[in-house]
């Protein structure tokens, strides 16, 4: 139960920091290292999700995948290439 | 192999952003939300690897754990009491 509840925290964790992203339009204090470690991270859950056939690993980091990168793509845009 | 990049990837994310966040000292457009949810998650998935005794849980999260509530610590210092 305690496993559910922390894997449903950590897999929404960034849905605040991208709404937060999106109304202030400013990542400046996101860690653009932050966000590359996270979203290859998730990516690679998720392969080893689909590796080992494991639908909580699948479920969790397709959202947190989805999440991730948006930021990612905000903070590009944002402070890279603009 | 594959699970233990992406969970090395995943548990040090937030090494990058606390180090830009004691080098500017502004963590203005970091979210307290995700910082909470984070904190609040891996407590858990830490909590969860001592109860199903999984090693790679506890040491995982408990990296991840100091960095993201040393995180928070900074984000309520700089944003929210001062």
């Amino acid at each position: 139960m305690i496993g559910y509840i922390a894997g449903a925290l950590t897999t929404i964790a960034f849905a605040p920091q991208l709404l937060k992203a999106l109304s202030t339009k400013s990542t400046k204090d996101v860690s653009l290292l932050m966000l590359l470690c996270s979203t290859l991270g998730m990516a690679l859950w998720l392969l080893h999700g689909i590796q080992v056939n494991d639908p909580a690993l699948i479920v969790a980091n397709s959202v947190s995948l989805v999440l991730a990168s948006s930021l990612l793509g905000l903070k590009l845009k944002n402070d890279c290439f603009k």
